[in-house]
């Protein structure tokens, strides 16, 4: 008997990965140009030619014992050296090898740190729509999740209803910007009041509050709009990183955690995230994707690719009378479902090989996610899909 | 703050860990070559040249886009396809890629079952002495860890002392053969009569017991010794395999789980561990390590190296008095401290530079662990340090 705790992850799975699993389905059914998957956030650019280059230079020039080997559980040293630099030079921040942890990708790095901080009861707020795995790292250790109802239909996070929620119980809140599934982007005017709540939270309620920045799309962000970077606006911030998106990396289980030496309980908390690494049983990030990536600090993916989809989604889907939400950054367009179930909605699109992700899974209903993180040509043939589709609802 | 759990971690450590910092400093102190640092199981013969051969052929022949890209959570289907026929061949056993997890090491493969299959309050039964870090993999998922007390000096499991800590809440037992810290290597008329009990118990309680076989060492197994595959002796069965040790990669995190389709719920095991993979943030063992890995299966490490540091150390150590278990299995040798006080036979040797485990981190106090993977003339030089250690107690 498995726990019986895991009997509603088993029983509900999810949504996002039973549609990659359908989406393989329905491709060996009906072949595989003839379905048109925008349900999972697989990077279809590949990585840089330079990670490639930067993994053969690994192997060849360094030892075995250290290319392959232990190393301290946060990570080899002078890769967390380059990188802070590296993010030193980019955003005028002053952190150094301390500050930052390589983890199993950004999931690692979220429950490595949600680890560190939660205890029993401990409130996470997220403002909805998010990533719905937020739910499952918080659960895992016994907290209690705290959402922030949608903006609609800025889906700027709302600030007021923000402010309301905060407790003497909350530990951390989890915002990912630019974001998925809604592809906006946090202004610094956003940051500042959201920074600014926070500070007089703290205050009155004589606690600390974490601010976790969940960033895997930081470098996709398109139109020249700036990306804040949070450690900046309020000084209990805490990054969470990954090459997965921005070196084409998801496999690779590769990212790390800043730790600002500004937060509070600074020596605590690097000590405990660094042994909940170990406990957890990521032990340490994957030995040679970390050299590799340490030569690959000024590479990022060809955007230009994810832009153009971007540019042609929106453009014919608006055309068609759907209403989305313009992207500004990652890879996803939100959309609103017709006929307001999404459910039902995500079904109908499947009866034309269309799969998308049903709002709910980000606990906003009543709209989708498309990831358009796809071939230009698949794209293009899902055109005539999404005519039907918006033909079925009279629209 | 940190959270309130964690403070007993950061405040104890590892000591295993706080070892491996403490002969960096040494080194820096004395000179490399002058502290003798036997504390880590990290492997000091490089990989197979296959290993590297493997990621060229995986960089140059396949898509990167599979190379470094997401997969089902569960693995590489046809990583998992190789890896089950080679069991086939090795152990005659009858598994197929759907019996096959691939994990973020051994430690990922064992948070991952522990997660599949412990709910709050369940037993787990371990036999000391016992690699420390399973108190806390048991922990994260409160789960209560149940020791059976060493059997000195065979070191071989107390199946009678086992027998009677079996209870209607124990839900796992974990085994670890080839053992660390012992060296010692479970019998098949020990593994039979340890199924036996577990049988007998599955029926008096109405319950299912899962017994963990946790076998990073299954390679280094010496004079011909028999290391026997459990699956073949109890139904409920499920293996952790790691190939940080057989093909030195433990700073690559690349293992698998095996769950045979004989244990008891088995399409729930093998579900929620594919999703206990998802939601603890592992996402997926490192893709182009899977696919390195499975071109390697018929490699395994030079274990020449460390039978020759074996048969050298144990040679010298019983030479000076010291009594030592004559390791069958993995790296390590198991020495009773002199002075029945592990700690301060610890700090003693550490006055001459030897960095030891001591045995209160495996759950048996009175004993120290001395990991000999290390480089034969480091290995040699030591002897005098160990001279004078033994002299410093007066034999």
């Amino acid at each position: 008997m498995i726990a019986k705790r895991m009997l509603k992850y088993v029983e509900g799975s999810s949504v996002t990965r039973a549609m990659f699993e359908e989406g393989k389905r329905l491709a060996a059914l009906y072949g595989a140009e003839n379905v048109f998957d925008f349900s999972l956030g697989n990077p279809s650019v590949e990585p840089p030619e330079a990670v490639k280059e930067a993994i053969l230079m690994v192997l060849d020039e360094v030892h075995p014992g250290k290319v392959h080997g232990y190393m301290n559980n946060a990570g080899h040293e002078e890769v967390r050296d380059a990188i802070a630099k590296s993010l030193n030079r980019k955003f005028g921040t002053d952190f150094n090898e301390m500050n930052i942890i390589m983890t199993v990708g950004a999931a690692g790095g979220l429950n490595v740190i949600l680890k560190t901080i939660l205890d029993v009861g401990d409130e996470v707020i997220a403002f909805a729509p998010y990533f719905g795995e937020y739910n499952n790292y918080v659960a895992n250790f016994d907290g209690t999740m705290v959402v922030v109802p949608p903006n609609i239909p800025s889906f700027q996070p709302d600030l007021e209803r923000f402010a309301e929620k905060i407790t003497a119980r909350t530990k951390a809140v989890i915002v990912n910007t630019p974001n998925n599934p809604t592809g906006v982007v946090y202004s610094k005017e956003t940051i500042r009041k959201m920074a600014g709540i926070l500070e007089d939270k703290q205050k009155e309620f004589g606690t600390d509050i974490y601010l976790i920045a969940d960033e895997p799309y930081r470098e996709l962000a398109y139109d020249g709009v700036e990306v804040p970077y949070l450690t900046k606006y309020y000084n209990n911030t805490i990054v969470g990183y990954s090459y997965s998106k921005s070196l084409s990396l998801p496999g690779e289980r590769i990212g790390y955690l800043v730790i600002p030496k500004e937060v509070d309980d600074f020596d605590n908390l690097v000590n405990a995230a660094t042994i909940a690494t170990r406990i957890l049983g990521f032990v340490n990030a994957p030995s040679l994707q970390q050299l590799a990536v340490a030569e690959c600090l000024d590479e990022t993916t060809d955007i230009a690719a994810y832009d153009a989809n971007r540019k042609l989604l929106y453009h014919k889907l608006t055309e068609l009378g759907f209403e989305c939400t313009k992207p500004e950054g990652a890879f996803y367009m939100w959309v609103k479902a017709l006929g307001d179930d999404d459910s039902a909605f995500v079904a109908k699109a499947k009866e034309f090989n269309l799969l998308l992700v049903p709002g709910s899974a980000f606990m906003c209903p009543g709209y989708v996610r498309i990831a358009y993180c796809v071939e230009e040509g698949m794209l293009k043939r899902s055109f005539g899909a999404f005519e039907k589709l918006a033909q079925s609802y009279g629209i």
